[in-house]
């Protein structure tokens, strides 16, 4: 790593409005304490968390420019633009701030659209976005209450309302999204 | 054709129970109506209506058989067995009834899943599915409204009631119907 944790943090905040740098505070608060309930490091919950949203404010050309340019996963490109950011976001994570660990920088990039075969810190920023103290809408409450004693299950919950969100407002699905989801429920029938 | 159309009347008639039969009538009864609405071949709509779920009633263990034993979709197999007398219903149709015609069979396959690139004859019969007068779930009266001026909006609108019940059932959603879900919203936008 190229910086210091308060030196990333420093960096992280310039770049999101005020609003935007605040739930990014309860997603490392929601992943750290999510990390010490199922087992998983802190330290890389904590820094995928503070890492998850660095593009999310960058113009929606830049992304596409970053995603286009590095031959990254080209499929984003034709759905949502609400989804570029976290493959832009892993992008940078590894190339501009160092960051090393690839489990850090996968949990990054799939925490928008989760995808098949999800390690427990993808589950873990997935979830913590959803369930971070500041967030408010309808089921949330559910979803963290599932959070207490399933990831799979408060994840399932949070795709779904998700899912529900995108039908009501008779958006495109992306199908990694759906694909996550169905594994996520083979994972649980399997327990 | 092997048959006369009331030969595979009394046929289909004879492979379900009372009420399923009159389900497929009042597919027949749909499907012709919205074909005369929007342009499509009455008879072929009423043929792919009367065979759609000429498999439906067969045991499981059957139509998988049968999936397995002639190399059909085998993704199937993995999902939810209400999808497999759709793809059995097809190779019955043209195999054991000698229907010639690849659209209707075509239409009578993707009557549940829906797919990408949807003929008209498949929305119809796949909407007819979600519309025909016996029908009645939450929902199915706005879907018979917007079938009145758009078949893809009110077939986006049936799809969406299948995902929000495998949403609700906390079931696994069949891939291919969210990519048709897609194409039909991507298919609405450019008109």
């Amino acid at each position: 790593m190229d910086y210091t944790r308060e030196e990333l943090m420093h960096i992280v905040s310039g770049q999101m409005p005020e609003r935007r740098w605040g739930h990014t505070l309860g997603v490392m608060e929601s992943a750290v304490a999510l990390a010490r309930r199922y087992g998983e490091d802190p330290q890389r919950a904590d820094l995928a968390a503070l890492l998850h949203d660095v593009a999310k404010y960058w113009p929606i050309e830049q992304q596409e420019a970053v995603i286009r340019d590095h031959q990254l996963n080209m499929e984003l490109l034709d759905y949502d633009k609400q989804l570029l950011h976290a493959e832009v976001g892993a992008y940078v994570a590894q190339q501009d701030y160092g960051v090393e660990d690839t489990s850090v920088i996968d949990a990054i990039r799939y925490h928008t659209s989760g995808r098949v075969g999800m390690t427990k810190l993808d589950k873990i920023i997935c979830l913590a976005d959803y369930i971070e103290p500041g967030r408010d809408f309808p089921g949330v409450d559910r979803i963290r209450e599932l959070a207490e004693h399933s990831l799979e299950e408060a994840l399932v919950a949070g795709l779904d309302s998700t899912i529900s969100f995108l039908i009501e407002k008779q958006k495109r699905i992306f199908p990694t999204t759906v694909l996550a989801r169905n594994d996520l429920i083979l994972q649980i029938r399997s327990k």
